[in-house]
């Protein structure tokens, strides 16, 4: 034990000298080394070290297969001040954040007569004059949510909107709207841009699930990456989506002044599959909020106005006046001319509206592929959004402690690793869960928006009102207006929804909201029980604990606990718990050899129980001084493969768990590794 | 620190001497008290303490509740040296390890007859010859036994036996049948309790898996309370059910000799639902490997000659011939009416055979109902043989190293617990694979039974020639004639139930064989590994440890892991990873007047990681000394609930799962427990 007493040369912590002894014999000078350690730190600040990228990608083993997987997979970390956000003009603006609204072009129409149609083929007639009502209240919601824009400048969020006017619960009701809305956002956008591809490839339908969710983890694994909202890339759908349907309203609109609409004629057997019932108010109502998933993306750009060029409001609002435009012209077109033309949708959802439209108008060509493939492109990219939108959400939830701390974590590429992977787990639970049906998902999707909506406007109200600042009256009726309208909608969507699937997001709602509420309380009261002040005190009366080695057998994971255990206290107890009376004779001949000086315990376990008689011992042993920590030193055993672990450690982690819970006790854990 | 260099009054490791202060006033003397402590331990041999009782029964919280449940369930610990062998009469012994056999005779009539009758009623005239054949490959197994009672009465298990003549790999194959063996005999015998139990009340047949897997897990538990074989209980059921089946059998035949057998008629559709070909060669031999599982049980005898009254070997023999000879009564009069009256097997397997055969002597009356009732337990008591040999046989196996050491260990009542579990689970499983029949768990059966008889029979053979002693010839003679035999069967059992069942048996014995090979290997591996030669050497240059405390932030569990630290080391560093550098301000201002004279290290983590900058960290450190351990503090707050824990604590398990695997590094867990 001469070691211990001659104490070991110092470590330095800031690794910047370094001693080392040159040779081998006494005499010998010892030189000092300064420098960097290697390459895995930098010198920071006085008393700093700056990890370097090394530190994150070099470890040894499987840890290095494990990195190489994720290094293809989502690419190299990136640094914290490498974080910045690119300006978006108007139109890549438009085209990023007006996705999500543009996209729902592609199955709004279908979604209202998919309802009508129930009532038989001339219930259809009312397409038309429904979609008309959905594109007055998104002018209106579009007006109202101008203002908002303004006011909010920094994000104006309907959880931030709602928090700052209506209080903290409504904020976190809309906070909960809104984390609903997003995943279904996704869920339904994926599932609409599936289908976009199985009308072409019909032979693709029966696997429309797998795909989904295939489609679902490529966009997790583009955002784990950090995929950049901005690149120019993005624009492309948008305005490819843009353009060629507005070629097919184009080419509707000629046909139909020409008096030239083709004849198109529903398959057999589609009628009877869905006429069940007559047209009553009810299901005009149905078809309406079915038909309000339209509105569904305005949020985004009011989400995202801190990313516009300055002056970023004006511009997000003009932004948001055109995504709107563009966005009604499309629907009333696709809705003018399925009217028109006679389009029954397809029962089985194999075939979408747009596709039957575009199909009747062009034939199956070149031109009705260039149509679906760009819906479906739109719709990924509109699913994409969300995958910015929630976890932003998320984090902004997590820093106000009312969700997990992790979500507010970003990761090795700068992205919110959890918020991403939770909204990718949802929205495929969802996709399995509804077959990736459109259909099936709508009566989920519109509760939500329309709430959010209704809380953002409402809180502009009370906002006009409390500041009453010039031109308040106007403001206070725009939104009063577009806070009326919307909670119109969602009664109406709440009460015509309710039994196909509104009463989830009903009960799911408040249900976020109290789990919200109740991680936020959790967290205030743990930092008042962990909060500091007379800590000091504490510091100061620390004492060295009481070391217990438990043995089991005499080898040499046992010398290596044993060892630990001495150079940190020369009191060590070393304890033998056994109920096999004859090895007890062989450990006591052979104990004084082994660990000179340090005692040797025999505890006899006559009911052959070890834990319970070394909890009582040490017990007993604290008994004797309260006050002092007991720290138990425990050999473990490190197998080569982990499935080695099922014949060893069940004691010893069993042990770990019970020592755990028990008070003022410390388990130090010695692992033997073979070599 | 003052407490540091004072050091703390030395604590006594074998409680005899507790030193106490009285009062807190200056010049106070200390109070030597002696005495054994409380009484949880009782003074043992020199440096011995002895475990009493509330070490194992004394604990608080809701081990209080667990351990509360325990006793009522399998009772109160029961010390090591409680444990005996109870002699048995040869009337108990017979009751008790005849079970499995007699009870054999419930099912393996009804089992031929399910397999003649796919070739139409006339071939249920082969149930008396083929019965016939299989009594006497009883009457040779029986014989060929008694042999090997007599040369290995400590116990005949085939295990011990193949692996004492053949060799290991031997003796594992043997074992592996026999595994095999005994978990099927729950699982079938179990079946055929249900069956008899439905048979008389037929409203529990839908349930019949149910009920029989909650039968498994009485004979569970009743064995985890260490149920003593030898109670006279157990004697019951055998003799009532050889009463009552004789009665059954000398009504009918006093009926049959009267000309006075009734009239049978199968049910409608019976018939129709079961004839699907010909009489060929394969199908009776088919009848005849199902008949065969009448031998199984022969076994038990053997296994369990240790336990008769001496002179040992000559009880047990007696006995087997016993057992043999009530068993080929039972067997043979059963056959022999069921024949003679005609019964057809019902194809739903509602009603067995013997419950038919009943009811048409007796009628539907009490006799009948005390016939399946006796049938019942003693099918019970059957599969309870199993819950003795299973474990027992793998502790065997445990001990020499080819199973998983826990099956050697005792638990509280005795009992070997893991043995007993798995038995159960693995029964639990077939019972509800195969839904409870026993026609369908038949093929799996029997020819484990025989693979064990043969090896057993065979090593028998090589023992005599080898010994050469009095009467070898004889001796070799019946063995070899009981090893051809059985030999022979067990191919007819592989070959005719190969498609049905046996060839999982084909797969599985030398599968468990390479487990078992596999698992001793690795054990072998590891104590060389762990051989303890040349620690006293690495004993004596343990040095201290290098001490970081990994500081997330300034709160209670920090100080308390600094404390600790502290009084472990007077070097501790304390090492904050981050990468929040507006914090780091506000952390070194308060440092100094928080952790004193500790160092601090702040480590900037531009990537956001945690665990590999730390590691890397460690890595630099060990390298200026690289003898030195590191020992790594982390503070762990415990929550109050389980479910706390998925808000906290995800860092630190991941920590600690990198940390196990690296090599010389001690991790300590200081758990901070909110009050």
């Amino acid at each position: 034990m001469a070691d211990e007493r001659n104490p070991p040369p110092k470590i330095d912590p800031l690794l910047e000298v370094r001693e080392r002894r040159r040779g081998q014999r006494p005499g010998d000078q010892y030189v000092r080394v300064v420098r960097p350690f290697d390459d895995m730190f930098e010198r920071g600040d006085e008393g700093e070290l700056v990890a370097t990228l090394r530190t994150v990608t070099a470890r040894t083993g499987w840890h290095t297969t494990l990195r190489a997987l994720r290094t293809l997979l989502i690419g190299r970390p990136i640094p914290s001040h490498r974080e910045h956000e690119e300006r978006l003009t108007k139109l890549k603006a438009l085209a990023i954040f007006s996705s999500d609204n543009i996209s729902s072009s592609a199955y709004a129409t279908e979604e209202i007569m998919r309802i009508l149609v129930l009532a038989g083929v001339g219930a259809l007639a009312l397409t038309l004059p429904l979609t008309l009502v959905i594109v007055v209240v998104l002018a209106i919601v579009a007006t109202s949510y101008r203002q908002t824009i303004r006011a909010y400048p920094d994000g104006a969020s309907a959880y931030l909107v709602a928090s700052d006017t209506l209080g903290a619960r409504a904020g976190l009701v809309a906070a909960g709207a809104l984390l609903i809305d997003y995943t279904l956002t996704v869920a339904v956008s994926i599932s609409a841009a599936v289908a976009a591809i199985t009308s072409i490839v019909p032979e693709l339908f029966p696997e429309r699930v797998l795909i989904a969710v295939a489609l679902v983890a490529v966009l997790a694994l583009g955002n784990l990456r950090g995929v950049r909202e901005s690149g120019t890339l993005f624009m492309a759908p948008t305005y490819l989506y843009v353009v060629v349907v507005l070629g097919v309203i184009g080419l509707g609109l000629a046909r139909y002044l020409g008096g030239d609409l083709p004849a198109y004629e529903a398959p057999p057997g589609w009628l009877e599959a869905e006429a069940t019932g007559p047209l009553t108010l009810f299901l005009i109502l149905r078809a309406f909020s079915s038909g309000a998933v339209a509105l569904t993306g305005t949020e985004a750009i009011s989400d995202g106005v801190p990313a516009f060029k300055a002056p970023e409001w004006r511009n997000a609002r003009t932004t948001l006046t055109w995504a709107a435009a563009i966005f009604g012209t499309l629907f009333l077109g696709i809705s003018f001319l399925a009217s028109s033309i006679g389009i029954v949708p397809d029962p089985s959802e194999q075939q979408t509206v747009l596709s039957q439209l575009t199909r009747a108008l062009t034939g199956e060509g070149p031109y009705l592929y260039l149509v679906q493939l760009a819906t479906a492109l739109l719709l990924a990219l509109a699913a994409n959004t969300s995958f910015a939108d929630f976890p932003r959400l998320s984090s902004f939830l997590a820093r106000d402690s009312y969700m997990p701390r992790q979500f507010a974590f970003r990761g090795e590429r700068l992205a919110f690793t959890t918020g991403i992977l939770a909204l990718a787990g949802l929205a495929m639970l969802l996709l399995v869960a509804f077959g990736a049906s459109v259909t099936a998902l709508i009566p989920l999707y519109t509760l939500g928006v329309f709430v959010a909506f209704t809380l953002s406007q409402g809180g502009m109200v009370v906002r006009w009102y409390r500041r009453r600042e010039q031109g308040w009256r106007r403001g206070l009726a725009i939104n009063g207006i577009g806070a009326a309208t919307t909670g119109f909608v969602a009664l109406i969507v709440a009460s015509s929804k309710f039994a196909a699937g509104a009463w989830m997001v009903i009960i799911l709602i408040p249900a976020l909201m109290a789990l919200l509420l109740a991680i936020r309380r959790h967290y205030a009261r743990l930092d008042a029980a962990l909060e500091l002040i007379p800590i000091t005190g504490a510091l100061r009366t620390a004492r060295g604990p009481i070391v217990i080695v438990p043995v089991a057998r005499l080898d040499r994971p046992a010398a290596q606990a044993i060892a630990f255990a001495r150079s940190v206290s020369p009191e060590a107890i070393a304890v033998h718990v056994t109920n096999d009376a004859d090895a007890v004779e062989s450990m006591r001949r052979q104990w004084p050899e082994w660990a000179g000086g340090m005692e040797l315990v025999i505890v006899e376990s006559p009911y052959r129980a070890l834990i319970g008689p070394l909890l009582a011992y040490m017990d007993a042993l604290q008994r004797q001084d309260p006050s002092r920590p007991v720290l138990v030193v425990l050999s473990e055993f490190v197998p080569r493969h982990w499935w080695e672990n099922l014949l060893h450690n069940q004691t010893a982690l069993r042990l770990k768990l019970r020592l755990f819970t028990r008070r003022n006790t410390i388990v130090a854990d010695v692992p033997y590794h073979l070599s």
